[in-house]
């Protein structure tokens, strides 16, 4: 079929979180050449005998390497050129995943702030780079952060966590009325703590129909 | 090396520009099979001996396949899965170009209105709805429309471009007050027509440093 030599295909995956008050991605190590023993992203070649489509695929990269489920994902860009990779021309469809604080990933999963990462083998430097732009960006004026909640939390719990990804301060006035105007959250029926002296602050949740996507301002949320 | 069949790698590109006051795409005719003859987006296989990356192969597919030379283009979004092509797994590496009216495509090119498109073979009317709402979208909030304009042009003729775009009609005060914010142009120097009964309006080009990139918004310019 096709007179060119064909680029090797692969999917990588940025999974972020948030540890210790900043973003963190998920690094594992890898277990064959090039660069074996390395941390680097999640990553692996399409199976196409295997993989229904590309995101197909990045699930299944989640599972077998992260142990991780079905946490929030998205495709990010594809890198594709010739030296990204000693062995040919080469693919990359990168993905990028939001996994809530509380969730688990498997043992073998090093995590590490974004922001302090040092060198990764390939382009996965640049990849990383351009998911945390991507997300930090899509923060400023969308619900993607709540990907990273726990199932209920109060709105300052919302706030801090829309200031640890974008690495800034907001204003909480304006910070309540934009997250108003999104219509995202309602109120969580709370388990009372019966010996609590003060009244709890409100908990909250999703609203079930942004669980899977988005809701969008069309102002910035900063 | 890989132990799994590669897949299909392609890039294909949808090329949009304003025709008759309405977003138009590019499409050529097909020359081989699958699909011989039909109408489609201009695309091709990544020839991995000539193409350094992606987007060279796009800009090579551009030249040779629709006669473009160097427009603004941009990654899109990949489709990849084992149903889009009947030869096997593929992989498109979507591309979308931005042309000025004025500028011409090669004469084996047809303009569609995106609107009004019928069917397309592959999943090529998929690729094309994903670059409008993209263009749509980035025109909301940034100087993106400015790449279907000629040289030189006054607002009016602007804000008629970002409504063709958009579909929709928008406020002539708020639009003036978003372009002013987003400091994107400046006075251009007219031939003046001496001729004329009346001053023409002011004319303006684009400043040189939104060449190839985007002004943002950060607030919706509708």
């Amino acid at each position: 079929m096709p007179e060119h030599a064909q680029p090797i295909v692969t999917v990588d995956v940025v999974i972020l979180s948030l540890q210790d008050g900043a973003l963190n991605v998920a690094l594992v190590r890898r277990d064959h050449e090039p660069h074996a023993g390395d941390w680097s992203l999640p990553g692996g070649w399409v199976h196409a005998d295997q993989d229904a489509d590309a995101l197909a695929a990045a699930y299944r990269i989640l599972a077998a390497k992260a142990g991780l489920d079905s946490p929030y994902l998205e495709q990010l860009k594809t890198f594709a050129n010739r030296h990204r990779d000693a062995r040919g021309w080469s693919v990359s469809i990168a993905h990028y995943a939001l996994v809530p604080m509380t969730q688990a990933a498997a043992p073998q999963v090093k995590w590490r702030p974004v922001d302090d990462i040092g060198s990764l083998p390939f382009d996965h430097a640049e990849i990383l780079r351009t998911a945390v732009e991507r997300v930090r960006s899509k923060t400023a004026y969308s619900s993607l952060p709540v990907h990273l909640m726990p199932p209920t939390f109060t709105l300052t719990e919302l706030q801090r966590v829309y200031e640890q990804v974008l690495g800034m301060a907001l204003d909480k006035r304006t910070f309540r009325r934009r997250i108003e105007e999104l219509n995202l959250v309602e109120p969580a029926a709370a388990a009372r703590d019966a010996a609590a002296a003060h009244r709890p602050a409100q908990r909250y949740r999703v609203k079930r129909r942004f669980g899977k996507e988005l809701a969008m301002s069309d102002r910035n949320l900063v």
